[in-house]
């Protein structure tokens, strides 16, 4: 059965998708544990971050790096933090989180609720900023 | 005055590394939230993840790479897991965590209390499984 992930790609799920090519995608997460809480996906459907090949591995660093780059000027905060869990959903993914604090990035059982129209307009700032490069 | 971690990477504070080239250089956490617990660090001290050039940027991700699949071999887990938080020593770092649980990535807060030959073992043990190239 295709993941989660893969349903999204396939635009079969809706998603609030911020940055697209080819080979990744980027939208944002639907149980943020920060405003602006993103998740890089690569569109190859591999469980596990380490097990991807280098050219896709770098590909999707790469476009991670753009992706957080456009975030932190969408979304005011210090730092864009980065982490990978991945036992849960088995496809890979990279959560891209705004940081005030490092505990931003570690409250997992603290998600925030927000309406359609909040995701929404979320979306478009984000995906404003990212450099289509 | 140079970070905390630059002075590990001129030896002027001792650390147990598990792997180092030119570049880039892999040290134990010596607060780990999990046994194994390695922090990846480019030599070139820049604060922010996303600030780094683009080569070094993914030669840092690629460097990650290798540890990590040197890790998940030495110390028995789920998965390797990553975070990126970065607002307390500025100076780049990625965290590699071993998992047996996603809780296991998210207890910054309760750290493991190792002795120094216990981290020396654990220190051996990676670097034994990290391949050379």
């Amino acid at each position: 059965m295709p993941s989660v992930f893969t349903r999204i790609i396939n635009s079969e799920i809706p998603a609030y998708k911020v940055a697209e090519n080819d080979e990744y995608l980027a939208f944002l997460d639907i149980s943020p544990v920060a405003k602006g809480h993103t998740l890089v996906v690569p569109k190859k459907e591999v469980d596990y971050l380490f097990d991807l090949d280098d050219e896709t591995y770098l590909g999707l660093q790469a476009f991670a790096k753009r992706v957080a780059i456009g975030l932190k000027k969408a979304i005011p905060c210090r730092k864009v933090g980065v982490a990978v869990l991945g036992l849960e959903v088995p496809h890979a993914h990279i959560h891209l989180i705004p940081m005030q604090s490092e505990s931003d990035l570690l409250n997992f059982g603290k998600k925030l609720r927000l309406t359609p129209e909040e995701f929404e307009e979320i979306r478009e700032t984000i995906a404003a900023h990212i450099s289509r490069r």
